[in-house]
């Protein structure tokens, strides 16, 4: 190679970004400045970049497109882009707070992903992408020089889904030994509607909380679970389920206490007590988690709901009709009963009413109603503070 | 729950569905048709959709578009979709052959992944999709009811790389012991320029089809560690690389033999020694191989070089210069050397020079030219096809 001319280098390098499917690249060596990139990937333009002063700038080339916005969690609504002579819509934002934020463009009503970003926000339906704005010192959901756990990718056969093979991704803490001494405590965590049981791990940064927080000591150390909560896409496509019920909570409770939890006990050098069990779900795995955890205190003694999809006083009726278990039971059974939804999220009300009950009923719980909606971001912050409380 | 009127319930779950990102919904249980996950699902669209004659129908609504094109590796070129009243623009195809295949929707010049497919294509610059068409039989990469081992995502702090966080991905087959007596040889398998460590993972199967070939028998157990040959996006947002220097191999080479063997070393229940360390990859990923691999081999006996990114005779070069290893102690170290490059490749002309080189020298090698191109239809067969040639 060093003898090489250069013309040849670099219509070679060339070669291999179009095959890339990249639009031009005229040198294989030099700096990796935003003309550059521009060069070397596909849409032409860099996107996002965060810029030294916390600011993000959003690009997208669009050059047929008559209308293109940013729908960023940054701030609510859409703000136009603005167009510049290359047929590329640029538009700079600047946060309130650095966080992790996910973002698309909306073209001519379309709503895309980042075709420049790598960073996917996994989900069944739509197709965000997510920045990572970064404030002067690493925050818990940061990656940092601390030992890391591992996410494994796991599979398994599910009688309770007819025999069809399904995904879950599970983290360990550094140094976990499959056949040690040390046994874990799991905490089951489930993502909300439409996520997939990637979402934790790709947005909600468990394994990154979770190491940070085991490093400084402020959380025990502990095995997570993500199921994937929805089995009805895969169910269909291989004709074994006809109809899709999303507020329906059998299927998925039956799911973890028959085919999740003895997998997990099974394959995991895990305590198998209900004093090491928690379980925690955002959304529509918020509702879950109240159905599966509150129903069956013999199993877990943790349950954390973050923004649950309940609605209107079906809590009332769950208590009444045994969905959960009784008052009293649980007042005796459980060691955490934890609530979180932000003042903006949608879904207050029916929590804001749960709190309530809780209260009335003399079942101790705590109630964490911050800023925020029904947001990854408020997600993480939910999950932070459960981890802290769990199996002490 | 099962007290609630059924309005407030419709209310209910309409509400989350908005939430969720989606149009609208009017039931929380009916049949999954195409009609109804229309409702449910952001884009209004069910895509892709396998059809029971082989076939795959494509949707993507973009109401305001003038021309919407479908790329995809099942055939060359790009074809027109058709608009309907409704703004969603169709397409209908038969792959040759059932396979993985990546795809785009082409909107008015901009290239996108399906907002309606959760399975995306990892990589660095563009975004494709993959759409799984799968035969009467499953093949060797479809997952089936075998014994599987599992993905781990690990993180490592690289000073090779001047201190960063790195990722990779280590395949574990089925029954591995991190304490047991058994130790495990170790396939270190590069990806592509612009993939990413999770390509081999997520479009190339690799833990699917290594599951299968040792359910079966015949490949060998064994460990496939998938590094990120690529640090330089992440070194120059943290101002610790001020160029990307695509072509280099010396870092890559490093990264592999300085950090990334020595963690699987200590970290991982492996056999240590070159008779049980193979290194393969695809297109740069398979120049990288050529340099690690041949330049090292009392670390490597099994190289394997998918359509590798080399240009002219630089081979020549790479041997005259010290960067592979001479030839006569190629020829005595080496137990395996693979290559594999499609009749369609655009990098099939350095392979064949490979060849004959490989031929006039007397290097004992297996070169396998098969039809297609530069794909990851043909990786997946080219990994398949050494899984079972490995540390035998």
């Amino acid at each position: 190679m060093k003898i090489m001319k250069k013309t040849t280098l670099i219509i070679a390098a060339a070669a291999l970004f179009m095959a890339a499917n990249t639009v031009s690249a005229q040198n294989q060596e030099q700096r990796l400045t935003p003309e550059v990139m521009a060069r070397l990937f596909p849409a032409g333009v860099v996107s996002p970049e965060c810029n030294p002063d916390g600011s993000v700038t959003f690009r997208c080339q669009a050059p047929n497109a008559e209308k293109v916005e940013l729908e960023c969690q940054m701030y609510n609504g859409n703000r136009p882009m603005v167009k510049d002579e290359r047929g590329v819509w640029t538009l700079t934002v600047t946060p309130d707070v650095p966080d992790i934020y996910p973002y698309a463009f909306i073209i001519d009503g379309t709503k895309i992903a980042d075709p420049n970003n790598m960073y996917i926000f996994p989900n069944e339906g739509f197709k965000y992408s997510i920045v990572d704005v970064r404030g002067e010192a690493p925050s818990v959901q940061d990656i940092q020089d601390v030992p890391h756990g591992k996410i494994s990718y796991r599979y398994y056969t599910s009688q309770n889904c007819k025999g069809i093979v399904r995904p879950m991704c599970v983290y360990t803490p550094a140094g976990y030994d499959p056949k040690g001494n040390e046994k874990l405590p799991v905490l089951y965590l489930i993502h909300g509607m439409t996520d997939t049981y990637e979402t934790w791990f790709k947005v909600g940064h468990a394994n990154i909380i979770l190491d940070n927080l085991i490093a400084s000591g402020q959380a025990k150390r502990m095995i997570v679970v993500m199921p994937y909560a929805n089995p009805y896409i895969e169910m269909m496509a291989q004709g074994k389920a006809d109809r899709y019920d999303s507020m329906d909570t059998d299927l998925i409770t039956n799911e973890i206490i028959k085919e999740v939890i003895p997998f997990i006990e099974k394959n995991y050098n895990v305590l198998t007590d209900s004093n090491n069990r928690a379980i925690a779900g955002f959304s529509l795995g918020g509702r879950q988690t109240l159905a599966c955890g509150l129903g069956h205190p013999e199993l877990f003694k943790y349950v954390a709901a973050y923004a649950p999809a309940i609605f209107g006083n079906e809590y009332e009726t769950n208590f009444a009709n045994g969905t959960y278990a009784p008052i009293e039971t649980l007042k005796k059974e459980l060691k955490l009963m934890w609530l979180g939804t932000g003042k903006d999220d949608f879904l207050i009300q029916a929590s804001l009413g749960l709190e309530e009950y809780l209260t009335k009923q003399g079942l101790k719980h705590t109630f964490y109603n911050p800023g925020g909606g029904h947001t990854w971001m408020n997600c993480r912050d939910y999950l932070e503070l459960t981890a802290k409380e769990l199996f002490k």
